[in-house]
């Protein structure tokens, strides 16, 4: 793995067990694994590794009186300036390996412990969205910010898979358990993985493997058709059924352990079950029970909405849609059916409310899927750590006492922001995405800042913890401050959404509007005036949305049609707080890069070079955010800066 | 030929000449050609054709006392059921039969006349935007709405070339003596026509030279550096300028009448003679002395701004670009290099003024070009007939009595709008723009009414001429009826330019603003307050388009910002003017489309189909137009339509 970036886990951070003594008890794969991490960082730092019995400063133990339902949990005690990690399944017992060298010298000499950690999620996922060639439109990564495929070139199996093991090892290391390696669009190329290419991700299953990661697969709904030569693919058709059986079995013969099948259906042009007058319960169960015998899931997505919209007509709300596609259909999908719906109603937006749909489907097992590539948060020219929007969408409560962290049953899944970058990331401080998302799908009620400290220190070591946590904290709300404001969303550019189009969505067939004009802003949700949108939450947030006077400032927009001089809770009028915000932004940005400039000495020259250069194109595009949203409120209201401030 | 539609030159029109008797006198490649014409008429319509003396209905005679300076012209004699066609060059031969073809029965049966014909502009051209491969974002044809190229298929010469001569014949019926056979962006694979790869432009030569056509290659500046290997292109570099001498040599041993150069410089990202602090006329003369000895011309492009303006900077205007930069260089050309300027200051938006730049270089040869392909026009999906603001442009006067028409003494260029489309335009109807072109290139003032009549009649048929003209005679107005208003321009999609967006370029680095604020809109050009654009033109069109009140309705807001209730002399306000024109305009189309249904008896089912179903588009199309555009007004004036229509 030499020449690939370590990321969070550079050679230092194994020096305080490559120093010692470490027992490792167990076999199998996994062991094998753990086995090899020690016997490089004891090789580097002068430490010892045996796998008999015999005196140890770390004992590292696959116990298999354990209970199997805790196979990813550990228990880790530590005491007398030794430490023990116990667990009952191999994944645990890695698990437990890189919670150690997450503590560093503290995991042996710190208070005596015994705590038992085990994921609150049980799958814990990213999703590729990898054409695998590339598409003439989209790139060889749909929104891939971050250079090309890790899996394929020129559109062929890569041959040299060690930075695939680089990568799987820096998914276990933050516990991610499941990836699946194509795109949910699946064109021409990718659908044949499915057949005649699954040697291709055969190869791939075989190195995450190693990482306790299961291999998972985007397939398309029309498959019988293009690459049965049926007529149909109608899920009830008996030799449509037959198909996937035979297709699913050779798959399973390739990959013994593979995860199963994700699945965009009836959604942007794909195809999908309403072609046959089937429902999405009927196309996901006809591959659940393909996938049945060999312990496999199908991962449906709910991202289906009428994209032809007419922006005429403002009765139809894409917000609704998932909601009411999906919820009549609760109880209806099989056991290993798990529907994947993304965090908020509409489309990653900087700030949504959090879905509807979740919470609303108490007899289907839903996934909640996070967006960890930024397609609308920067394309990863933007610092823009995720984790406190992931973690405000994880702890709220759609019903007292349950957060969507526990009512995503079927898992938290995110689409992947990796690539062929030196970095991983494109952007070095977009890994921590990455980690937060890894760190936050074991425990969703983890505190967000903990974990980007925990970040910084393995990445950076600690001298850089509090400069890089004062650049990157609070990052996520400035990006929010200087583009769409209060909840309204989508004032990007059409087609790559990145920089400023205030009207780019406005006149479009996407269900995407602000509907500003000379008087107000802002989209009318409510049950009494609007599209009805806010009577699909329960009782307790329907009430605080239905009404201007309970909703919260920050998706105000999102809820309600407001005049400029609506005065907010934080006092302010609307139109005053776009141009506040959309100065401070800027300011903010600035006020970072300045402080990334401070810690030229403590981070590595490469890595700070590659930061301060994306930080000149975010301020530039900060600028023209603001500029931009400033000008066009400007000029539709009327109304001046309080402050005199420059507004185009 | 066979398959290729025949425009407007179906068997039919060949007739009056198949049925009688023609004697054809002289010799040569064009007097073959014409040959080659007459004996497949007679062959069709049992006439007979002899090029010896003898009994005739028709002589056609290449008569070589004439002046040479005459060479495309020709003189035309009818009387007592007989006609006579003389002409002192071998083109004037050709255009001379094909103005007998025009003529039908009327051709011998008319009243007696002598007339002398002769075009007043010498070169009469097409520049094809042609990528030779696909270009990932302008596809084949940039800017091109007709299918794939008549030249390349796959990146390569296309072997079987009956299709450029059937192109090649339809451009002399029309008077057409150049072409230019790529795109003026040059790329990597286009480049290389120009050396290795020139066989395949002498091969297209070849065929066009028997329809009186020369060809010309668009180059790139960086050759000497890209194709010669030499580490700089400067202009005034000896090695630079043996290198241009010797490929040019090298053309015309290959092409003996290649027509010469046309050169995109320090526009839009092409290179320059700016990167060695070098002029524009150093540029030019560079390749004028390269091509000086075969008689060779450039054809130097004026379509040159600042494509990355700060739309901030309301004092840097695009229109004034051309004027501001190449004004100072004239006289500074060389007698063989032509400056090509568009005829507009901006791009060939609906509506704009005549560039102040022609007229404004007595010392230069200026081409003025127009753009045939239809990209801020309806793209051949709508209808939209060129010729009356092409004849406008070409009768406006800078100073007066001296028309554009006759300015333009370095040619008359159009953008090809043709491609391997069934019907050559994608629409049926966009080859009446074509035809239009080549006939306004011979005769300026002619009436472009007679035109559209004439070339009715070839395509169609005496019986459609009323119906077809009443759908194609007032399409550019109805066109600019529904899209933006009062000469402002470019309210489309940015990149592919199709259908509204308001603001699409209105916060753009391209210098395309409207400014439309809550108060008003228009683009204060005057020098009194404005950006001096209207003081680049000469005293008399200064005067007029440097106040609101002297200024033409149609180009109000190119040149003012006014409030929305401003009075037009129309009497209308100009937000009434907006709401009236874009309802007139979609019901102009619908109108247009029932004219179209009725004339389904009488033009050929093909035909009538295709446009039929373009005709939706252009319906649909014109609606989203009008209430994008609508809508977009009334939110930003807040001032309602005096009729009570929806506006959304």
């Amino acid at each position: 793995m030499q020449g690939v970036d370590p990321a969070w886990l550079p050679d230092g951070v194994f020096r305080p067990i490559g120093t010692r003594r470490t027992v490792l008890r167990g076999s199998g794969l996994l062991v094998d694994t753990v086995h090899g991490e020690l016997v490089a960082a004891c090789a580097r730092y002068g430490g010892g590794v045996s796998r008999e019995p015999g005196p140890y400063d770390l004992l590292l133990e696959l116990d298999d009186s354990f209970s199997p339902d805790d196979a990813e949990g550990f228990t880790y005690e530590r005491g007398d300036g030794r430490a023990t990690v116990t667990a009952s399944g191999a994944r645990g017992l890695l698990y437990g390996f890189f919670h150690a060298v997450r503590l560093g010298e503290e995991a042996f000499l710190g208070e005596p412990v015994r705590e038992t950690h085990r994921p609150a999620v049980g799958l814990r996922m990213l999703d590729h969205w990898d054409n695998v060639a590339v598409h003439p439109v989209m790139g060889q990564v749909e929104r891939g910010y971050a250079g090309g495929s890790l899996f394929w070139e020129d559109g062929r199996a890569r041959g040299d898979l060690d930075r695939v093991a680089a990568y799987g090892r820096l998914l276990a290391s933050c516990g991610i358990n499941a990836v699946a390696v194509n795109n949910v669009n699946v064109h021409e190329a990718e659908a044949r993985l499915l057949t005649d290419r699954i040697s291709e991700v055969a190869a791939l299953a075989g190195v995450f493997r190693a990482y306790g990661i299961r291999t998972h697969l985007s397939v398309t709904f029309a498959a019988p058709i293009v690459l049965g030569g049926l007529a149909t693919a109608d899920p009830l058709d008996p030799e449509v059924r037959r198909w996937w059986a035979a297709a699913t079995a050779r798959v399973h013969e390739a990959i013994p352990d593979f995860g199963g099948y994700v699945v965009k259906a009836d959604s942007e042009g794909q195809p999908g079950p309403f072609a046959y007058g089937r429902s999405h319960a009927d196309g996901a169960n006809l591959l659940a029970a393909a996938l049945e015998p060999y312990g496999g899931t199908v991962h449906w997505r709910a991202f289906v909405y009428d994209h032809h919209q007419d922006w005429r007509d403002r009765t139809t709300d894409r917000a609704r849609a998932a909601y009411d596609h999906f919820t009549p259909l609760d109880g209806e999908f099989a056991a290993n059916a798990v529907l994947q719906v993304k965090h908020g109603p509409m489309d990653f937006q900087v700030r949504e409310p959090v879905s509807p749909l979740i919470g609303a489907m108490p007899g289907t097992r839903l996934a909640v899927e996070l967006q960890a590539t930024q397609e609308y948060t920067g394309q990863q020219r933007h610092v823009c750590w995720l984790g406190p929007m992931w973690s405000e969408v994880l702890r709220f409560e759609p019903e007292e006492g349950s957060p969507v962290g526990e009512l995503a049953r079927g898992g938290l899944v995110a689409v992947s922001n990796v690539g062929d970058d030196p970095f991983w990331t494109g952007h070095p401080l977009a890994q921590a995405n990455l980690y937060t998302f890894g760190r936050l799908a074991w425990r969703p009620d983890a505190d967000a800042g903990g974990i980007l400290d925990e970040w910084i220190g393995l990445t950076f070591g600690a001298d850089a913890t509090a400069g890089v946590r004062a650049v990157m904290a609070g990052s996520w709300r400035t990006y929010e401050k200087y583009t769409a404001p209060l909840g309204v969303g989508f004032m990007v550019q059409p087609g790559h959404h990145y920089g400023p189009s205030v009207d780019g969505y406005e006149y479009s067939p996407w269900g995407t509007y602000h509907f500003a004009d000379r008087d107000g802003v802002g989209v009318d949700r409510s049950v009494a005036s609007g599209t009805g949108y806010a009577g699909q939450y329960g009782k307790r947030w329907a009430e605080v949305y239905e009404t201007v006077a309970s909703c919260p400032d920050e998706l105000l927009l999102f809820f309600h049609h407001v005049p400029y001089g609506h005065v907010l809770k934080s006092g302010k009028t609307v139109v005053q707080h776009i141009y506040d915000t959309h100065f401070e932004g800027v300011d903010e940005v600035a006020e970072a890069r300045r402080r990334w400039d401070a810690l030229a000495g403590v981070v590595d020259p490469v890595r700070h070079a590659r930061v301060a250069e994306r930080f000149e194109e975010q301020l530039r595009s900060a600028r023209e955010w603001r500029d931009q949203i400033n000008s066009y409120f400007f000029r539709k209201s009327g109304v001046p800066d309080e402050h005199g401030r420059t507004i185009y």
